[in-house]
């Protein structure tokens, strides 16, 4: 099985450690190819810059599916892009905040998201609501680093562990879901921070839950549905990205 | 007061149609002008053709507060660049879908939708959900009729009488809004043709809710709030569309 | 275009401001009038003011129409008679609190109202609940001033402004609504006191927004549905109000 | 134990059999007692109607408690005056269409009403969503005979019977509550009927409902909250009824 | 009347006490007899304990059904057997949990639940979302006191009313559910003592509501709906409880 | 990793299936181990029979978790066990209704469910309320055929394929969930049958979607939230099954 995980920015600075961490998500018969995109923002912090990354991680997309990939992820949390690309391709596309709170539903009745800055709540949010789990969504908790500086790993624990503690007590909070996909390398430790701390509950990675799920989809020969996700009609569509 | 309606498409043949019809719809001191796009689809009939005229449109909208619009609407009904555009200009920017469902939600308690094509009923779907109004929806039908074909009037109007009449009878609508912007200067008399078959309910514009709308909240000096629509961080954006 | 306001109240003390604000709100082409009741409370404040008060506020719509009025406003926040009103006469009947709780959620996703006092607390989320945004509602506040000393406008603004703050920072409001329609002249001085506090979010005044629903409406062509809202019956009623 | 039973219509035509039918509702230790108004309609079949019956009709609760009644039922489907009522006085008060939704969500996890005329499906579509039950109500339907027909009792039956078995066929209805008050002595007939008809469910009587839940109220030595229900503050009230 | 009460554990500690309180609960006219299991756990703190005590808790239901009891209350506010017990007879059965949270949707339109220990919170969340009254439910809270030390009242009455002051100060709870049904003989204490301090709300004893529910079920003629509950088809089940 | 799907029936019939269709699920890492009951019921269709058997379903999976297995699954599309099997062991226990719903969610915007009977409708319909995606439901049909005649497969899946093209036709079914673990074998089929009438969509096979969702827990070293399914306290537990 071969996935492509696209990440919808121009910066190809994590493309190693991504790669290396999708393939630590994925079966050992799954192979990961990583890509990021010519055209977009160097981050993902708004839905200005979902807006912009989205008709070229479209094009990378095809480009997955025209050389034989069997699924894409959208490697950001905000999920830009999928649901057009779910329209566009033949194979499965999955959008890391959506498998993750799916996900998360199994292991407990409320969970609390914690992510890089206030401006991308609201796209979490409603994501939550298209998803139909808007009420298992415990709160949306931000640590205030901006996505370009999370790879200060012991800062950003540091910060994320402040904001689980207060999901848990103010929020009832019952999981925990990462919140960008940035994150990376960071859920165990967390996981187990908060086992010391008397909190035994799950810390989701988002990009682990969108591997597994779109495996999962990819092994079971399922897509997604054509009447949610339509081909669109043929026309002409004058773009700049080619 | 100077309002700029855009077109999130390249085809301009519709331009002098809708400067009328939004003229139509406006307070006389109302200023209304129209663009169209010059990247993204000939017309919006899917979640990919939306993604694709968002870059477009988020300059288009940056343009026109620029050139002192006191405020923009996004002349689809699936609302494509809405939320991205409420973060990077500080005039207020309306869509249609979420305007006509808001408004309509004043004048009945449930609401129907009629559209033009099945492939659009998730976007509106998904529009309700994350307005809030989901449960005020009683139905999304479409008379499947490509938008470019919407002009030949006689054929669209009675092809949405039909759907709006299974919508009161089998759905239990109560008012009705139109699912499309090219849907124009058929409102008043498809409310006159439901209320001689004895259905005295309103048939709601979307063009014309918006416009109501966006004049409205220009008047009362308010925009989007920056808690919901944050302004996005400065940084490396590389586009093709300059 | 002609509006009736109705204070669905027998103190006539506001009526003059009351004028003045309303034709503020207003586009020069509509003309404003107020009334204030005969029969009924000297303040609502309560459930049963609110009863009290819709027999005569009906007598006054059906005057209004029959005095070629184009339109209505139930000027108090519980929104009082909007609907049995909407019944019985042909033009359309607006209540505040339906109007700026539909017009905020296209300003932001979550709102706080701020109203007089806990005993209308319930009346406003029902009213939430039965609009269907009430999952867009944050939170009810309260200043605790009794609606007839409103006019200490110094005390109330202070009030108001600890309330926004406490909805903003406890409750994650994105936006604020006046839940009453005494609070008269202050939301732009409050919208600015929040911007400087480093809230740049929208404060509603309720009056504002049920005047801009209520011309749209009229510009529009259209009136309450009359599925949702039947013409009554014919029968006796017997009335002591005549 | 002491109960008022309120018809909250001028006409007393229906004041026997009413006071027979509630007093077998009861328990044997309870004594009932029936009134209707002086000012209001003869009939309640719209919003309008219920405005105009709460003042007297609070004024008949207000009298009730006067007389050391334990509780009060306002015996209309449309709950009129019940919320009002509870704020003046401190006796429970409770209404017919409450009371039997909460009282068959024990019973059934879906339900259909059936009720007099299409013109009070929104009050009581309106209700179950304050209440809070709204996603349990599977349908409102009705057998469109005004509420001063509802005597002819085989009629009644006849249409009652063909709109449950269309409830339960056709909006997947588990349990059924009819939903007028007028509707007095076919419950069991009709439970039997459709128990021949192979649908073992049970048939609520919104009055019977009502007089349990009151009993069960007095006894248990509670009342409406004071937090939701708050005693109306002083202040000038002028009324004709009086 | 014949009520069979049915403490689903193996501790038989309680059954003086038990049967004296609801017999207290119950109309004169109503026998009240009272029974603990044979196998099962010693208390009910967990879905676990929930799950060991149904099987034989439904045997004590067909007895009771054959011993010729109209109803049953599966005393523990877990409600536990309460929807395969439904199935299996013809007699209604009741659970606290569900009763008192509709019966409290009467008095208030929110309320909270002060329960034994966080164990079982999720038990009754999930059986506010199955009742369908999840929104009605400011929170649960919990007194951290084991079920078999609930006895020492002095104890529990005071770690009780602090839950529930802080139920009311901080969750906006309007109304209050005792979580346990071996909180027997407080609630009017506590209802009291809170009406001190200036919250006259009602404390509503579940075992008083399930109760009351009953009489009214069995008075009414109607039972469980049998399309909700169908009757389980004849197969082989082999237990070890016989 | 070794799982152990466990039948919650007491007949061992379809025990060399399940083991082929399970290993069939998994990838070639996973050791696939099945078990049935000693105790409980011959096939699961009623709350009675879950109820009958959770408790021997408990022993098998504290045995699996002593075996050394690294989660479980309760193989009935009512998910029986799950909770309390979730509060009692340290590995993951996954149902297969919970998992169908939520990985199907990731596929499209509704779904329906066909089951056996109408039976197990409410037991369907009650864990989509607990999982939080019942909004996702279209709706839950069923083709009447008892568990234990689902292996005469032509028959089976003729029904099938009738229920499901009245789900997409009537109830807007955009993806479907076989309701039944017993339906194995069929998934792949129907969804070739629906594409070739024109549906594209997934069939999803709830065993499937099971191990895929258990698969990813183990791989992803979480597990069960011990906030939302806290460990029971220790105390007696008198039960026949040992």
């Amino acid at each position: 099985m071969k996935i492509k995980v696209i990440a919808p920015i121009i910066s190809d600075t994590f493309m190693d450690e991504m790669k290396k961490e999708f393939t630590g998500f994925s079966y050992p018969q799954t192979t990961i190819d990583v890509t990021n995109l010519d055209y977009g923002p160097a981050s993902i912090e708004s839905e200005y810059d979902e807006a912009l990354c989205v008709p070229d991680f479209i094009e990378k997309v095809k480009q997955a599916e025209a050389d034989g990939y069997d699924g894409v992820i959208s490697n950001c949390f905000g999920d830009p892009g999928v649901k057009p690309a779910r329209e566009v391709v033949d194979i499965p596309v999955i959008g890391p905040c959506e498998a993750s709170m799916l996900f998360t539903s199994t292991l407990a009745k409320r969970f609390s998201v914690v992510t890089v800055l206030p401006n991308v709540v609201s796209m979490i949010s409603n994501i939550s609501k298209v998803t139909g789990v808007y009420h298992n969504l415990a709160s949306i908790r931000y640590v205030n680093i901006p996505v370009l500086e999370v790879h200060e790993k012991e800062k950003l624990k540091s910060a994320l562990l402040d904001e689980m503690l207060k999901a848990i007590k103010e929020d009832q909070a019952e999981a925990l879901i990462l919140g960008c996909t940035g994150f990376m390398g960071v859920a165990s430790e967390l996981q187990m921070k908060l086992t010391e701390k008397g909190y035994d509950i799950p810390v989701v990675d988002p990009g682990f839950a969108a591997t597994k799920l779109l495996e999962a989809t990819i092994s079971m020969g399922v897509k997604q549905s054509r009447i949610t996700y339509m081909k669109p009609p043929s026309k002409q569509r004058v773009m700049n990205t080619n």
